[in-house]
């Protein structure tokens, strides 16, 4: 039996009409291109929606046509975030890092009509245009004084796209699983894959994202989003913070320790968001200011697994960690890490060791572990299997990718993760290693992750990474490559050393290496990939 | 063109096998009928649900059938809503306070195939019990031991219901639009009418309220539903809570101020939700022990307005004040008000003014005010005009009603709620009436409401009502009702007074009467339709 209810379809527009009639005061920030800091608010930037989306259909976008947007974190990418999901279109964010080839890729597979470009990125756009189809045109994301000069033909200025347009806009109806975002992310085999969110899986993520991280999402909270807008939508942020009232500070692009703790200091940020990586700029310059940027109180943490030793240094200095773990292909957030009033009163080392985990299921995603042959392995806490994810927001195919498509599912159509992780009876996740970075020696598995979290807590690194390098004898072999501190110089035995305490014999990498830098991926990840490449001579780079 | 994301119905059980996974020792603490505490938790009584689905099942329960409830607030209603939506019948809460005309007509206008009852209502089952569907099967809400004699026929126990069954359930899943719930409203004419629930209504508002009401619905809180399961699913609390992980205490039927107050300190509770009557006996029992009851913290108060003198006290004992405003046919959050951050330095006078109105919109429920003709009026916080609402949480149509269905729908789908209100800038919902208690006196509105609001004020006064009286020359006049405080003997000049010193001469009533008590409707709420007939010749009782 059907019950009487209305249906009305969940449409994103309706998060920034929600905002700007209930939280019509709160803010977003953002540090521009232009060179200065524009302040607005949620009922304003919903206004300027408006005239966004009258400006698209005169530029003759209909519903399912990609607009692509290649811009840092402000607030005209917000407003594109909304205006073109609002008419119908779909909103395809490319992330900047990307190699040419990859963004040729991408922009002729998406099919896009419209591409919006932060000025930074022009030089880019001038020079790959000639391999983008024939018929998109170039919006550049400023106002007419600050339009650079460029060789490309007909581009347009953004102020000029919104200006004497209507403040208001009636968002049509449309089924709510009509696409709305579409993110490409780069494999480590073959082209880039793009998941193409909908309305509903948008919305639905942003409910279970405020649902979940009730005390960050909140109005009157204020949040820096460091993850971009250019990839895995933030990671929700431009739908949750609207949605929930919390405020957005956008660093645009300057993202380097010093710059991170000015604005937060000068903007109250209570919590910031991003990789791994970021943190250990804005710690050092916390720690060479030796204070905290002002109403400082959490991070989030994600894209990869955050090390022991970041922990502990941010939760000593009172900062809450929420150690995060999602994917592109999830919208992306799977897990958060924030412990239960129950696990406050343990010891610090207990906190931390709780916190090195990814933490809990946001509600509408269902988690199982299962052993190669697919049957269901128990939540104890031990046991390590394949993590398959299933839910609302959840890619269910690769946008016109059947090939791609067809490797990532089971026969329930649950989505394949490429983690391996144990889930324990509190319902908390520990992801063990990606599928593709476990080493195996002597058909034992040994987990990179386990090595790189005891390496990370000596003093004197700075970084490092584990990979798998070819070996006659045991098949494959754990190699340890460190970025040392700057002036320190961590000894090859000490940290052999310390994982000898810890661990096993034959799970002890036999060498260390050295390097200023590990190889980052477009996302800002260690790219294993090509360390691999790199060392696949038995440890010779 | 469509997203490319997974479709999984929204369904009510994946919420308790969410907290069953995600909060497993967030607790349900119960006052029993058998006459002592119960405690129980999610995860525990996950299991339980399991076992009563499976029982359902086999006393014949499938999709669609109505399993009708009469009971207080305890851990056994709450297994009952999920078991019984969770195979996919509908579960039909019963207001055990409805007469017995309205119980019989509702019985039997849902086809009840099964009725679950509390001992303490066996009584009106057996004398009912003529007057239900031949077919109906009695559940007595307790265990072998507490088994009562009763005359009825094959009278089943709860507990041996469940007794041996699995204590896991693999549930179906099926469109979540399916129907999940049935509740019947009494309203001022005709039979009462049902709204029927679905799953996806249910699980958008409970997101929608969790989104919402952030600091309360929140893990390591802990929350006391006054309001009962037996009606508007208890504001959305059996859903709200176990998605958000707060803890649930229920009451059972000991809802004075003592009884009120000893569990709210020995459980610590936070946050406490009911109408504003209950608070006036709480209130009442605070001010004698001169103390909170320990953990206190938050009220949730609506099912009518609020009085200013009710908001003022608790918020001077640092109690935070919510008043919130729905109806059964909005599942049935509308609008909080919670005050915004930015209100929070306000003084004191100006906070409660706020207070004092409905507060904001929750996300998905649209609202709008229309003049006599239907034309939409401004939020401008001045005009008055219509409410109504639209939303995925809306009814669309009463249950086999079509009658009374033409009467509650515009144009253009909206749902009349009924009620006379003013939005402001800021979103403020402030209802000025509702439309059938407004007075209109010599061509004019006098809103009942606000002549409460001030009469209430006075010290002497423990309960009042303004109502419509039919008079010969201005065609209605205003007349007070008034309940003394036990002790006190507010005289009618003064009462008076005080209007005429806030108010338009015309608007003052002409007379006051004091009564000892105020007729109640079934949901506790102040029965102008009773006062109106009593007083209709004129103010003559």
């Amino acid at each position: 039996m059907k019950g009487l209810m209305m249906h009305r379809p969940l449409k994103i527009a309706d998060i920034i009409t929600f905002a700007a009639d209930t939280y019509p005061s709160s803010e977003i920030v953002s540090v521009r291109t232009e060179g200065d800091i524009h302040r607005t608010t949620y009922k304003e930037t919903s206004a300027r929606i408006s005239k966004l989306a009258h400006g698209l259909r005169k530029l003759g976008i209909g519903e399912g046509d990609r607009v692509a947007t290649l811009a840092w974190n402000g607030y005209r990418h917000f407003e594109l975030y909304y205006a073109i999901s609002g008419i119908g279109a779909v909103c395809h964010t490319i992330n900047p890092r990307l190699s040419a080839e990859q963004m040729i890729y991408i922009v002729n597979h998406a099919s896009d009509r419209l591409l919006f470009t932060d000025v930074t990125f022009l030089p880019i756009i001038e020079r790959l245009r000639p391999h983008f189809p024939d018929d998109l045109r170039v919006v550049i994301m400023t106002d007419r004084a600050h339009m650079p000069e460029t060789p490309l033909d007909g581009a347009l200025c953004y102020e000029e796209v919104l200006e004497g347009e209507a403040s208001d806009f009636d968002w049509p109806d449309f089924p709510e699983d009509q696409a709305a975002g579409l993110c490409y992310t780069s494999g480590t085999t073959g082209n880039p894959k793009g998941t193409l969110y909908s309305h509903r899986s948008t919305v639905l993520h942003a409910l279970s994202q405020c649902v979940t991280i009730p005390k960050t999402l909140q109005e009157g909270k204020r949040i820096l989003p460091v993850v971009p807008l250019f990839h895995v939508n933030a990671w929700g942020l431009p739908y949750g913070a609207p949605l929930s009232g919390a405020s957005l500070i956008f660093p645009g692009g300057a993202l380097d320790g010093k710059s991170l703790f000015d604005l937060m200091d000068r903007e109250k940020v209570y919590s910031a968001w991003g990789v791994p990586t970021v943190w250990l700029g804005l710690m050092n310059e916390i720690n060479q200011r030796g204070r905290l940027p002002e109403g400082f109180g959490d991070i989030v943490v994600g894209g990869s697994a955050a090390s022991r030793s970041l922990i502990e240094a941010f939760e000593k200095m009172g900062v809450n960690v929420c150690h995060a773990w999602g994917m592109t292909e999830m919208s992306p957030l799977g897990t958060q890490c924030n412990l239960p009033p129950e696990m406050a009163d343990l010891p610090f080392e207990k906190r931390v060791d709780r916190k090195q985990s990814q933490g809990r299921r946001v509600f509408g995603v269902d988690m199982k572990i299962v052993d190669d042959e697919g049957r269901r392995l128990p939540h104890d806490g031990k046991t390590s299997g394949h993590l398959y994810v299933r839910g609302n927001t959840i890619t269910e195919g690769y946008f016109e990718d059947p090939e791609a498509t067809n490797q990532v599912f089971d026969k329930e159509g649950w989505f394949c993760t490429g983690d391996v992780a144990a889930i324990d009876p509190a319902g908390f996740l520990l992801i063990t290693d990606r599928s593709k970075d476990l080493i195996k020696s002597g058909g034992e598995w040994i987990s990179s992750l386990d090595l790189e979290n005891i390496v990370m807590s000596h003093p004197g690194v700075a970084n490092c990474a584990v990979i798998a390098v070819p070996d006659a004898k045991w098949d494959e072999r754990p190699l340890l490559i460190v970025v040392p501190r700057e002036d320190a110089q961590p000894q090859k035995e000490d940290l052999l050393g310390m994982l000898a305490e810890r661990l096993a014999k034959w799970q002890v990498p036999d060498d260390v290496v050295f390097v200023d830098q590990l190889p980052l991926t477009a996302t800002g990840k260690v790219s294993k990939l090509t360390l691999r490449k790199q060392y696949a001579e038995g440890g010779e780079a």
